[in-house]
């Protein structure tokens, strides 16, 4: 039986725990594929550092190119991170009949539906299990698992390093600028943390999720964003007198016929499942018509669970190619068979927390409940914190669901009010049902 | 493109929700599959009560071999539950070369080595996601996701029956058969519950996950089984007080190259991820040496969980038919390359929780300490309840880890003391360090 050859694009953390696994469990994925892997080419800016592998020197090469032209290899596996040249590059790949495997959500994301294209073309396998949730076999669950479920909603914590910070802020009451500096200097954030802590990579991952669950390609900008930047401890703090935890949520939810999808840091009952994942773990709760609730627990990111995930891929295409299966039905068509209609974030429907800082004198509250019923927005309960007469002070409001474009609005009206002395802190609250 | 004909054996609850998904989902499956599926023949006992779902009646009747006969059968779905005459029925089908999807996992447990030969032999698929954690997608998880990994601990909560009545003691603290009783009436528990509170049930789950993911047939008989009859809600209630819950888990730990495969109840720390499991659901914690502790979470059994997983396998065998790739690797091979070595209870080391029921007078715990010690076993905590002089008290130890075989002797020791009044208490401790 002929040997599956692989093109690594990148030898950086992942990368080279892709090589650990290959050599490590070589016989164990030998037998499992019915013939060996093997590592023919590995290309990276630098090829200098010594890694903690070992790799025939031979096979090394500043070129990524040399492993796209190299006819032998079957399988390319993109770790290079970034969309250029990675998207070219992998363009490429395809149109020369390989396989790819890639962790790239951000590629797959914002030039997915090209990338799907070329593959469908070309009759080749693009495998991504890595690009979500690290180690947590999550693509497949809801490719190939869930497959007999109309799926209802996804709710994922699928950012390590803003759940890693909120939970800290939520333990220790620190503010969001602290944590983060911690984080920076611990390794769990990057030096530019924007793309974590401002809900981007988290919006990557739900686009890939909802573009599988609801076999529509969803673009990345009809997705509602909010980072954690704003979050302040006094409302984790408030939060948690309430019974509830802030979580930053990934969530795409069929209401209607309409399909919502959002990230955004939320309110959710402590008791719910979601509200213990800790640190840097990731989870996803998704709801089938058939299968009820799911929840898929595990590490989202670091070496070897992202190299485990890239590893699942090379082993699914390389028992392809060795029992000369064509490639799993194409995705492109799967994708965009379905059409759904995006529901606007005005139109949304949720419970929301509240905190209005405000002098604190007689007829606040009644001028605020009064804004709000305007709107057509009940509340639910309300904490007055502190009494300083003449003085700001926070009132903490819980609503009843109410339209997000009406609450837009109230708030625009409150924070016009005099006695009103400070944006108001709006959140979202999920999950009361589960 | 050819229809793919199923072949139903058993019309109950699973087998309804079964027609109700392929007939609800045909579009989206036929979609996914790349042609139709058509329910060809539904074999049950009883054809005549009436179901919530349409069926031509002429595709019904009492005889299974009519299925297993009809050559036009491309995939036979077994769920008739029991030994005989199902897995003679279910041996005919792979023999005449058609593909099975079974639920029944007291089969698979027993019989399963057989039925993955002649799969195997006939190089026919053998789908069984349904078999284990209902509508969770752990078999695919394992085998396919997980592929990389050599697999350290399985630790599952897989019986919704022993979970729900555990869960209500906890929060009740009434009676195990006080529950049970109630559990019955209420249609979560069997008439006759002794497979599933005697921990039956999830040993052959655990037999089935064992297997796959040591790659090692594990022998039923070899696993330890203790139910959860004897759970007493005072032990629940000290477990409490000590900051743990009461699980009945299903374990296979390598441990220095041999295999703990056990069923039993155990304490498990009040903040460990699978403490929170609560009622009829169903969680697995998987570690794995690359992708590190993953859960899985969800309804464990259930009409429509259960049809999920079915219809899951029906689909992923369907594919391969349409695309005539041969069957997965035969599972065999992969089953029983790998030899593990099977640890003896004896040999086990963990932690104990103990309640000796002794005459509170003065040296009771330090005759109990000092056969504890002279067997090797440190005790890490005490709490001696009440105080009612010459009358019998508790007294509750948690212990450091421990062998099982020294545990065993000192507690025979223990129970022959004039001043011990009852049979000790003993449960294991799970999950300390997770």
């Amino acid at each position: 039986m002929k040997t599956i050859n692989i093109g690594l694009m990148g030898f950086g953390t992942v990368g080279t725990g892709v090589v650990r696994l290959l050599s490590e469990h070589a016989a164990l994925l030998a037998h499992r594929v019915g013939t060996s892997l093997r590592l023919r080419r590995i290309a990276d800016r630098d090829i200098e550092s010594p890694r903690p592998v070992e790799v025939d020197p031979k096979i090394l090469t500043t070129d990524p190119q040399q492993i796209i032209e190299d006819p032998s290899v079957d399988i390319v596996v993109e770790l290079l991170g970034g969309i250029t040249p990675t998207r070219e590059l992998c363009l490429e790949a395809l149109h020369r009949r390989k396989h790819l495997v890639t962790a790239n959500k951000a590629l797959l994301a914002t030039h997915g539906l090209e990338l799907f294209e070329a593959a469908s073309k070309s009759r080749v396998d693009l495998g991504f299990e890595a690009s979500v949730c690290g180690g947590i076999p999550i693509i497949r669950a809801l490719r190939e698992g869930l497959v007999a479920n109309r799926i209802t909603s996804i709710v994922g914590i699928v950012n390590g390093t803003c759940n890693y910070i909120l939970t800290k802020m939520t333990q220790e009451g620190r503010s969001f600028q602290e944590i983060l500096q911690e984080a920076q200097r611990e390794g769990y954030a990057e030096a530019d943390p924007s793309l974590d802590v401002d809900g981007i990579d988290s919006a990557h991952k739900l686009q890939i999720l909802a573009s599988i669950a609801y076999r529509s390609y969803v673009d990345l900008r009809s997705i509602y964003i909010e980072g954690i930047r704003a979050v302040d401890p006094s409302d984790i703090q408030y939060a948690k007198e309430l019974g509830y935890r802030v979580k930053l949520l990934a969530i795409a939810k069929e209401v209607g016929g309409e399909l919502e999808v959002r990230v955004h840091p939320a309110l959710i009952p402590e008791d719910h499942l979601l509200a213990s994942v800790g640190g840097v773990f990731n989870a996803v709760l998704i709801e089938g018509n058939a299968a009820g609730s799911l929840i898929f627990y595990g590490r989202g990111a670091g070496q070897m669970p992202t190299a485990s995930a890239v590893v699942s891929d090379i082993v699914e295409i390389a028992q392809n190619i060795v029992h000369q299966r064509p490639s799993r039905p194409p995705h492109l068509p799967e994708i965009t068979t379905v059409e759904v209609s995006l529901k606007e974030m005005d139109r949304l429907r949720t419970g929301y927390y509240l905190r209005v800082m405000a002098i604190d004198k007689p007829g606040v509250l009644s001028k605020v409940s009064g804004i709000l019923g305007e709107h057509h927005i009940s509340i639910a309960s309300v904490i007055q914190k502190g009494r300083r007469e003449q003085r700001t002070v926070p009132v903490v409001m819980m609503t009843h669901e109410a339209q997000e474009g009406d609450m837009r609005k109230a708030l625009a009206e409150i924070d016009r009010l005099d006695m009103v002395t400070g944006r108001t802190v709006c959140l979202r609250v999920e999950g009361s049902h589960t």
